[in-house]
């Protein structure tokens, strides 16, 4: 973190107002966190079509710090059309627009804030709409959705004027798992006594080269939930323990990947979709992330059998720990690139949901359930798994339980805290560096970010174990073909 | 049922003794209604490998209806080797052995049994040693279990003399579902009023034609169970609401179903494997039931996708209701057979549990758990599904719920009071039809035996809906390719 920045931050405080569209699962655990006193003590805007007489409750409940006015509410649906004439009279220079709305354009929305000299946020970068189930063609990827919001900060970059800072796709994952990666490969170059300076890398090719150096070949996104409530589901009924439409929509893309350099030959190369256009760092299958089953591990569940569902930070930290190979103008061959995916393994009603997607479509889901307040027991482990040529594997993160997540904060399950809490940690970043235009999290300072969001993560744990997907290899590789599941 | 047999069994009672192999979940569920005023009322003897304090306590606090001695039991793993000197003390003429182990092989314990005179039920045709994730190959098949077992059979047709009774796979499924299939046909029967006399058919090849005649082309035993505890599943826990380990064996068994008549062409027709020996009714595919996910429906979970596990009851029932064509000596092409098979939705802590057979063996597996008084609600809904060209989708079976399960018998969920039910409906039939030598379910008495069995699966419901697997289609097919789901 930028001293300057942080100190002038303090003397005038840069964002003055809050607008957050949609007030669903995420919405509704951030709130009592903007409102507690360590938040950013600014009025409050609530925006969300529904607004049930249940989430105006929560928002009359919800007081300010200082003992200020309660957040106020419009039930609103955003669209396309309505977009600048619904916020024109909600948000000026200095407003935060959280975008928590799985049906917002988040690219028309960032340019839109931009132009309002306005700041921005959000967890994911969505489409106007998903389109479940177009699997062969790049039009559904996380990745085009990202090139997007690229171009965009190309152009602004181009302007050469500071802007207001947009911090994209930054809540638990895509978001902090991106600044435990550096943490992470920190840790691998300590049991090396530091890798030439290593232990400090500034540029993101610094980074890049640090784990060209330590010869991580594979990092997952590795996470366990194991949260459950008393009694089951209906037989048509979506559970999950946070938004089922934000779920559903991403396990219903193809199922999307970095592309690492060692990933030459073998069955699963030959299949996957290299793009056309852009930063080339991920590839696709043209199948549904739900339907595809990926062996992963975590230090609390062991090895177990996730989904590789499609993920911005598969694309974002895979193009950030990319070292070009200048003799080699293709981008889709640099000289160095780890394999990065998102290997999911859902609380087990969710997982039994997916039973619902079979078909590749949403249309036998009658009714959806998100798991707050009556979830009994469980723990949402996520991490970071990064496989090295020389190195154990190592996995690095949240081992939060869903006793620890309620005493910590109210109207929250342990997926719910470790979101808003990476949040809370990007606000205060965009309040020390409120001049930083449109940023992705790997752009972040990882050990600031990191211990903001640390208390609600805790326990953070690492774990270092003699782990690879096929345990009776005698050689082993890291190529994809080792980790998927093959259909019979 | 016969009156006279009745009567005679009524007047001396046929069965004087009980041997119990095998007290897991099924045994336990058993045994109170072993002991209930409305059992059999003989001297009982459990015999298990493990027999662990709490099945011991469970043993000392039944007491059979006339206030008699406490059941016997014994701690004693039973071998291929050991069978005979093991059950040489226990068993006699007039003992019925209860075989409910998963690694005793049934066809010598019935060949055994009857040689001793002494009578046979179990509720599922067990090798000695399932062969998991062996697929490629007829030897894991339901269908070479079974044809060993008729092999028995039709050797002790042929010597003449009437054999003590052995029921062979009576439980719920296999089992009273093939009764229910009875029960079903004439309903269909009974909307055209009654196919030329088809109301009462007395010869399986009655049954078959009726079948042929009300243009049934696939029966699924269709199960949905919704039964869930509070809370979850360790993540390397396998839970089911019965036996995990009979559970696993048959979802690692390649799938297999009966083979109809009109499943010509189409690329499933290419892909499943033919016998070369047998009744050969039935078929299989080279991957395994856990991983075969199929278009199913019931009253009250609606369309869902379960997995085609492989059940003896789609051989037998396929088998039973095969109308041969005379002209054409390659049994594989009848003039009539519908297709069946198992389509099971187990519950959803055993879907999720289902992950852990990703790589299709049970290593992942290294804790388990059969649900029982920890459920806090749920129906196993299990019944059968007719599908022909000329009626609409007709559902009977049952939808027993937790609750009423537990009015009716203590020691006891859904799914296991469904078996148990099933099984004390049998004995019934093996009391008043002491000399029928080896029967499937199929050779029973429907309406007795469904009237005994009545009560333990009530509510028993039916139901009528305009259901096809592939709801848009103009022109609805029938074959196994507008069924099976296939993997992206």
């Amino acid at each position: 973190m930028d001293t300057r920045d942080k100190n002038a931050s303090r003397a005038t405080s840069a964002i003055t107002r809050i607008v957050v569209l949609g007030f669903g699962n995420i919405g509704q655990a951030l709130l009592p966190l903007l409102c507690a006193p360590s938040g950013p003590g600014v009025p409050i805007r609530l925006i969300d079509e529904r607004m049930r007489p249940e989430q105006i409750a929560q928002i009359e409940r919800a007081r300010p710090p200082s003992g200020g006015p309660v957040p106020g509410w419009r039930r609103q649906r955003i669209t396309r059309d309505n977009l600048a004439a619904v916020l024109d009279g909600e948000v000026g220079p200095g407003t935060l627009v959280i975008n928590l709305a799985t049906s917002i354009g988040s690219r028309d929305l960032i340019e839109w804030t931009q132009q309002r000299q306005a700041f921005y946020l959000d967890t994911c970068i969505d489409p106007w709409d998903y389109q479940d189930g177009v699997l062969a063609q790049a039009d559904n990827t996380n990745y085009r959705l990202r090139e997007e919001v690229l171009a965009l900060q190309a152009a602004q970059r181009a302007g050469g004027t500071p802007q207001p800072t947009a911090v994209v796709a930054h809540g638990a994952n895509p978001g902090l798992v991106s600044l435990l990666v550096k943490r992470g490969l920190q840790m691998l170059a300590a049991r090396e006594g530091g890798v030439g300076g290593a232990l400090a890398p500034q540029t993101p090719l610094d980074w890049a080269r640090l784990a060209e150096a330590l010869g991580v070949r594979v990092i997952q996104i590795a996470e366990r939930d194991s949260q459950a409530p008393a009694g089951g589901r209906r037989p048509d009924e979506f559970v999950n323990t946070w938004s089922v439409d934000g779920f559903v929509a991403e396990a219903l893309q193809p199922a999307e990947l970095g592309w690492g350099s060692h990933e030459e030959g073998g069955p699963m190369a030959a299949r996957v979709h290299h793009h056309a256009q852009g930063c080339r760092a991920a590839v696709y299958l043209a199948q549904a992330g739900a339907h595809t089953p990926v062996r992963s591990w975590s230090p609390g569940a062991g090895a177990f059998t996730g989904r590789l569902i499609s993920h911005n930070e598969s694309i974002s930290i895979a193009d950030f720990l990319t070292v070009p190979d200048p003799a080699q103008p293709d981008p889709r061959r640099p000289r160095y690139r780890p394999t990065v995916y998102y290997a999911y393994h859902p609380c087990d009603l969710a997982m039994a949901s997916l039973g619902l997607l079979a078909e590749g479509t949403r249309a036998a889901i009658r009714a959806q359930r998100v798991l707050k307040d009556e979830i009994v027991s469980g723990v949402d482990e996520l991490g970071v798994l990064l496989l090295s040529d020389r190195h154990p594997a190592l996995w690095l993160g949240s081992q939060l339980d869903i006793d620890r997540a309620r005493a910590l904060a109210p109207c929250n399950n342990a997926t719910s805290l470790q979101v808003v809490g990476s949040m809370m940690a990007a606000i205060a970043w965009i309040e020390a560096h409120p001049r930083a235009g449109i940023v992705e999290s790997e752009a972040l300072d990882h050990d600031a970010v990191l211990a903001h969001a640390a208390p609600c993560w805790a326990p953070i744990v690492h774990a270092f174990a003699d782990w690879h997907p096929q345990p009776g290899r005698a050689v082993r590789r890291w190529t994809l073909d080792e980790f998927l599941v093959r259909p019979d």
